[in-house]
């Protein structure tokens, strides 16, 4: 399915099960995308079966386990990999801790981060070299958007000492699409007696991107399913790569991360993914989590939905470009869905409250200070349009 | 409001309220409690709210915030606290696992755990121990439950490198409830220069023991609101002591976790207990456990409804008393909710099992090996006398 007009016909009865998109124009999806009617409808129902079966009963617990199962499996499927690999988290953030924590580091240990990772990921990787003394640097990506080379900007800043690479597969700021085969295998082959391993902050890339994760060969791939695959807030997950899995201990753990004895006392972690995953959770989402995914497929694979992605927002840099006041961050067209502009001539967070109070959505980014408006499929060719005249309107030429 | 008859007739219209006890005998309240439809409606107003407003906008951050702060708030005031020394988190495992990992522990420091708590607890403590070089020991609580001082059996196994007493305020398995101001005091008169700080799980007594947490001057206090709050699984919470907060290092963080310059770069922590919060979680079931918490006190207070829970479980333990192949561990009426008991003559799991079959529900423990009968202030005097003649029927005396 393309952006041909035959599709924007079925588009628009497709966007009809989007509640949130009745009545705005919507371009925060790297922020949280909007959740279907059948997304909260399934989420209602599991709530309602674990109060008729149980809510704690023999009934219920077989129930959990299938559902947290069938929803690994679902998450892999879209990543290309095995469900052992996944486990399931609250967010990408905790999916970052899990791998940040998990490492045993050692005192003098370097743990190289991309200038362009989200503040709570900076903070995470700052504590943990708080409490094992370890070194952590920053590499310049946001410099390579437009110039220059992302891989030589990582692997020229590799050390014997480094450990662990932390960068965004689709750098939240910039929106640029790192080359993560290549960094990857930059990072893998420099890997001395103890490797190099990546871990990549994917919240703007999974429901993105078509993936394959083992492909990629990254170490640790930690997702949301809360924005570009439009599933309910509260549930992420991380992928470890099976050859990383057993060096990297758990850290927050609980009933969900071990095996038992009879007699009750753990005795070992869990042989897969679940090792990481912790105790109860709000389990009735993730049947809407897997119902937002399995809408995605309705309307396309994920290449043609890549493909509609890439060409509306290639369509808003192009316009942004013909406003007078407004400066795109890439110079050529974005790889991606995020499209980052600055204003020559106004504050970026008035222009975002000016937008706001007109139901058109996006948001400011701190650093670099820019705006970002995020298209996904589901966006329209007349939002877009509609997007481009307000911040014409907001920012006259005169 | 007490167990007498003239309540009951209003009981069994407040009952009406919770689908799960339409059609069945409830007795897993310590492991999840049932959800009123208020609470489930309260939660999909939320979503619907969200997804009108946002998903991702000014006014949902701004929602968000006071979503938040009001959860905590509501919280704080069921504990006896301030709102800032609460810290919302998905359950009660996690909120231990802070704990636990955020004491700046130095090799050979020591971690007494009492012997009835969760694996999953035994399992963190075990990995803290590994990665930090901490010795864990056990400390004999079982035994305490008809005969001993289980003060005495903590405060003799303090030593000078102890830094961290892990223990629950109503033991999970056998339903005593500790002495807990006792044991705090014990703790903190046996402080060296290091202080030793206490941790509770409090999975069995938040929504059961009439609280006040300043007069216990626990250290930690972990707590979920899915089970005696029948509040939405997902939610639960950690109260740090104001005396602590600054000894006890945030250890998976997140945006929540941080305060930022006007550049986005995290300059340090938030003042208060949201240091300990990660991410993006399930915002919406935060109107649920207010809705949940909400709902007990149109019963009556925190004491009326602890005084009918103990009514409730003498009733059940007199009665499982008068059948001959029940062994009910406690020797006296139990002090709380639950009440654990042996069968001399067949298997516990087969018990539980018949019973499911028959929609009373209740469930095995491994250590010590007994079947666990929990009691709510929703719970009736009919449930009750129908699980014990459930079980007379399954172990008859011939």
């Amino acid at each position: 399915m393309t952006a041909g007009s035959a599709t924007l016909v079925e588009l628009d009865v497709f966007r009809q099960q989007f509640p949130a998109l009745h009545t705005k124009a919507y371009f925060n999806y790297g922020g949280q995308g909007p959740m279907a009617t059948a997304v909260l409808e399934a989420m209602t129902q599991a709530y309602q079966h674990v109060q008729q079966a149980g809510p704690f009963s023999g009934q219920v617990n077989g129930w959990i386990t299938q559902e947290t199962a069938l929803t690994r499996q679902a998450i892999a499927q879209e990543l290309g990999v095995h469900a052992e690999t996944i486990s399931l988290t609250e967010d990408v953030t905790v999916g970052c801790n899990i791998a940040l924590w998990g490492i045993d580091w050692r005192l003098g240990d370097h743990l190289l981060l991309s200038d362009c990772e989200h503040p709570g990921i900076v903070a995470a990787a700052q504590e943990v070299a708080r409490r094992f003394g370890v070194e952590v640097t920053t590499c310049p990506l946001l410099a390579t958007l437009n110039q220059g080379d992302p891989v030589a900007a990582i692997a020229n800043q590799l050390k014997p000492s480094t450990r662990l690479v932390v960068l965004s597969h689709i750098l939240w700021n910039t929106g640029q699409v790192l080359p993560l085969a290549e960094i990857v295998a930059a990072c893998h082959s420099y890997s001395n007696v103890r490797p190099v391993r990546v871990l990549v902050d994917a919240a703007q890339s999974v429901g993105v991107l078509p993936l394959d994760l083992n492909q990629l060969a990254v170490d640790f791939y930690a997702f949301t399913g809360h924005k570009w695959w439009c599933g309910p807030e509260g549930v992420g997950g991380l992928y470890v790569r099976p050859e990383a899995r057993d060096s990297l201990s758990p850290t927050f753990v609980g009933w969900r991360s071990i095996v038992s004895a009879p007699q009750g006392q753990p005795t070992g972690w869990k042989a897969d993914g679940r090792r990481y995953e912790i105790a109860t959770s709000a389990f009735p989402l993730l049947a809407g989590l897997r119902t937002a995914i399995a809408l995605h497929h309705q309307f396309g694979s994920s290449r043609d939905r890549f493909q509609r992605i890439c060409s509306l927002s290639e369509r808003l840099w192009q316009r942004l470009g013909t406003l007078p006041h407004v400066h795109c961050l890439s110079t050529t067209p974005p790889p991606a869905g995020l499209v980052a502009f600055q204003l020559t001539n106004q504050a970026h967070a008035d222009l975002v409250r000016y937008l706001e109070a007109r139901s058109i959505l996006l948001r400011t980014i701190a650093n670099p200070d820019c705006v970002r408006a995020c298209v996904h499929y589901l966006s329209t060719e007349a939002e877009i349009d509609h997007l481009v005249e307000a911040i014409r309107a907001f920012s006259p030429e005169a």
